[in-house]
């Protein structure tokens, strides 16, 4: 499986995406699911994945040969804004996927869903989450981050971390929080991390990667552990006598 | 939704559920999802339940039909092992699933999942968990927790809090811990909470309810979630001079 997570911030977007793939437990890899196209100096794509391997691949062949096509009359270099460069990735999506679903026991099979978020020109930069059905949304304004793939682990400290006002400083600390636990309760998703730091205006993309069994990712996840430990320990005890309603 | 915890301590068990059912949005109903039968002195069972609501409402009539019915060979009264009732339990939720399959676009959709815990004479206290098949699983000594329903959204605070040794007090802290994570990330899980407190040897459970818009929960769910904003900001800045690996 895979986790992605995508952040927009008041200065501009974070990313972060596991890079573990498994095709049953006897066939677990590393890719890469955090991509960056720069097609023109005015703008800057990251694209996460998740879902099929093959699909994905497939999707980022195409919209790379489509950037060097003359005959292509879209692409990610001649799309006016971020949304329709998520339609373009939603279309292409589709394309592959019906492509090849008659040999798979169910359409859902093949299918792909992606981020893409960056900035086209002046416009504020954005996060979209591009459904296998092609079409999209955005990350809301009360709850600016979007996920794909094993979403449930960490989403709450998504939920109470990720709001209005924070800064990068502190919103990359806490969607690794959030990648942490996740791996921590699915070994389905795991290190090295792949993280992207975009500031508004710079059509560039800061990029490092957090790889397996690095001292610093070893002290990020003991502290994270070892602290929530501590923090469950001093809730106040749960007494019954505080709470006035019987259960039966 | 649903979401049920069961925890086997070194002194005992500790059973939560929520009670929120919903059949779409428009139809989101409470109904308790943690069910005690004492059928003799000597033995006690708690059951959790998740899935369809109508299948574990069939079954818990059944139990209780077949312990007041001479003519039934098998009830909760007579078994002599634990592992025996999930397998009753087990069997019941067979016969109710296969007899309303038919009218169920898949097999899948009335089925129901249990959670199986107690104690039968001086039998060590157990708990086990019940699949739809009708076959059980136990709880795993390294992580002697078990739950089901949207079990993915709270299961990195049980990672890290539960195991052996761990105390009522704080094994009640980290369950509460997971069900509010839970409740915040999904509005399919939600108070009032079920706590059940079984302690080793008694044949009796400790019960209490956690209300909905208590100020007991409402003080505990403020701190949980401002303490863990809190150590997420306390997390050492994650810079990429610490990572020596680039990511391109």
């Amino acid at each position: 499986m895979t986790y992605c997570i995508a952040v927009r911030l008041d200065d501009g977007l974070v990313f972060v995406s596991d890079t573990r793939t498994n095709a049953g437990v006897d066939n677990v890899g590393t890719y890469r699911k955090l991509h960056v196209f720069t097609p023109a100096p005015d703008r800057l794509f990251v694209l996460q994945s998740a879902g099929n391997l093959a699909t994905t691949q497939e999707v980022l062949d195409r919209i790379r040969r489509d950037l060097v096509d003359p005959q292509v009359a879209e692409n990610l270099a001649t799309v006016d804004h971020l949304f329709e460069a998520a339609l373009y990735v939603g279309a292409i999506s589709q394309e592959v996927t019906k492509a090849h679903s008659g040999a798979f026991k169910t359409t859902r099979d093949a299918t792909a869903t992606f981020i893409v978020g960056g900035q086209v020109g002046d416009e504020a930069p954005d996060i979209l989450l591009v459904y296998p059905e092609g079409n999209y949304i955005r990350a809301s304004d009360d709850r600016p981050f979007l996920q794909i793939g094993e979403t449930k682990y960490g989403k709450y400290m998504l939920e109470i971390g990720i709001h209005t006002g924070v800064d990068f400083v502190t919103g990359l600390k806490v969607v690794l929080s959030s990648m942490m636990s996740t791996s921590r309760s699915n070994v389905s998703v795991g290190p090295p991390y792949d993280i992207g730091i975009y500031e508004t205006g710079s059509h560039q993309l800061e990029q490092f990667r957090v790889p397996p069994g690095s001292p610093a990712l070893a002290r990020l996840e003991h502290f994270w552990g070892d602290r929530l430990r501590d923090l469950m320990d001093q809730l106040p005890p749960i007494s019954p006598a505080d709470f006035a309603v019987d259960a039966n």
